[in-house]
């Protein structure tokens, strides 16, 4: 990262903003030594949090609005009427190329729709999704949509493995990363016509992707597939599902440790390996959402994260530039609209 | 229970089958001692396991037949080809009235097809939705379609949350349950045509329900609400997603407590916390799936659950019968399509 990367921040977003955005971006800093921000929000609010913390106000180009998008505005109203608040404005200076990136905590649809308006589709890309990290058996894997769409047909379900396949190979590193789309079965016959008609172009298609078929709910926490693709309603509800389990036997636990003497005790001797454990399904470890197939990279915090979540949103949106993602998902986008419809005939070697 | 309740038990269809099957019926029986049983399936198995358990066996009645109903079957071709399977026999001995419920553990997508062909649909009810118990932070709650339909209008919702309500009052025994719909944020205008559509709906409805309004993923294991209503094919992949995740859960406690000394140590001490720990999170406590709708008891267990589950999936049954929740919800229906469709207005006191 010799060039440095420079990643504009919505310093409003977010339950906790600012006092979070630029304690994260602390944190993010003292990970990725050269990181550039263009922060924007209220200077009044923001530049006595940077004052405290000299080597981030070093690294940190602040720009001044009074305007924010609240949480429970409507999209396509911020969309129209919010063109000076500190999203947009972060938003804005991705697409003239004085930032690499943009990471916000604030209102989910307003952040999409403003990020898709601005920064426009990828080329061959009907709709964004929203992709994150979920951690697993195995490690971690990709799910995607988890929430920009409400409805999905097969083209867009083939786009999303198109994409998906290309982040894990990327950001996660994986050499043939599988992709699954999730169903409620795993015969052919199951599920609705948008998987089966999307299985079906996997199956058959001409892209690198290495199509596991059908997967079933419990198979994203086991690990099965590296990139478990699937429309945003299901995804949103899966994923949050899966938040809330995690949530309850958390509780569970620490009740069990409460519930005699000698389980308190046990607690005492256990306790390392308990921390180790709740670190391993902290939830703010996948925290950033990417907004996937913009032309530019975006990507979401959750609203009620801390600074420790906020940096790895933006620890996020660092890999996804300096894996150059976007660049990458473009070229297996053209290859595919190159791509003869028909399997090419395999060279017989004559040597 | 003085009268006693008749059980019918495919006794061929799960994993584990009929072994399971006989001994789920013994540890039923051990609960419920004034279940008779009907048991179907082959004479030359299922016998030499009731030799063995002469008590069970003074409560049954074996009725032999050699075909069986695999779990790979078409549910078209199972309703057509199958008249003599040990699940088509078990279902048409709820038709007939010779029991009051049948309980299997095969084929789903068959034990579906066949009971709706056989035991009907009750009057108002288009869609049959597949029902379950979900362990929560406040107890449990019920939740459905699990599973029996992959797409679902407004009007099946609505069907779906009345007869949820009804369940939740009659066999968890609440006086006035909540009634949520599942749905990927909780806003008025978030999510698809049938959630917006059904919302409105219940929202102004006449029907006794008590209507909380949108819930979203996270909501499920939170107990949020009593009733949980979502379409099948998003409740399937739920579901399934938190018992992925409460295996993953239980995997890495079982690592953390392998990875020190000291942390063996503390298990020790704490494992009797952890057994109850494990019984509350214990799947098999949530076996036996209700197919809600029909004109007759039918509950479907885990192809792989063990006779303890199974045991659970009987109860289910049984609770059904003893607490005469289809008559119940045929009154609420007839109570619906008798309402008035603009609510009366109400009456001014005027002592």
């Amino acid at each position: 990262m010799s060039d440095g990367v420079t990643i504009a921040l919505d310093a409003m977003g977010g339950d906790h903003a600012p006092r979070m955005v630029v304690k994260g971006a602390d944190i993010a800093l003292r990970r990725h030594p050269d990181i550039h921000f263009l922060l924007f929000g209220a200077e009044e609010k923001v530049r006595p949090l940077l004052a405290k913390r000299p080597r981030l106000a070093s690294a940190v180009t602040l720009h001044h609005t009074d305007e924010v998008v609240a949480d429970d505005t409507r999209p396509s109203l911020a969309l129209r009427t919010g063109r000076q608040s500190s999203m947009r404005l972060a938003i804005d200076s991705v697409a003239d190329g004085r930032a690499d990136g943009v990471v916000s905590a604030g209102n989910t649809g307003a952040l999409m729709a403003i990020a898709k308006f601005v920064l426009k589709m990828l080329p061959g890309i009907d709709r964004p999704a929203i992709a994150s990290f979920f951690p697993t058996r195995r490690g971690e894997s990709v799910m995607l949509d988890l929430g920009a769409n409400v409805e999905c047909d097969e083209e867009n379900l083939v786009q999303f493995a198109l994409m998906g396949d290309v982040f894990a190979r990327t950001v996660l590193g994986l050499v043939e990363p599988t992709v699954g789309l999730l169903n409620v079965g795993s015969e052919d016959l199951k599920g609705n016509d948008a998987v089966r008609g999307a299985s079906a172009r996997l199956r058959g298609t001409v892209t690198p992707i290495h199509f596991y078929g059908f997967i079933e709910g419990d198979d994203i926490a086991a690990g099965t597939v590296d990139v478990v693709v699937t429309d945003g309603f299901t995804g949103n509800i899966a994923v949050k599902t899966a938040e809330g389990m995690a949530k309850l036997f958390g509780e569970f636990l620490e009740a069990s440790f409460r519930h005699s003497l000698s389980a308190r005790i046990g607690y005492l001797f256990a306790r390392g390996a308990l921390r180790k454990l709740r670190m391993r399904s902290d939830p703010r470890r996948y925290n950033g959402a990417i907004f996937l197939g913009l032309g530019g990279i975006a990507v979401k915090s959750h609203g009620s994260t801390d600074a420790f979540g906020f940096a790895n949103a933006i620890g996020v949106a660092v890999d996804m530039k300096v894996n150059g993602v976007l660049d990458k998902i473009r070229i297996e986008l053209g290859r595919l609209s190159e791509a003869p419809s028909a399997p090419e005939p395999r060279a017989v070697s004559t040597s």
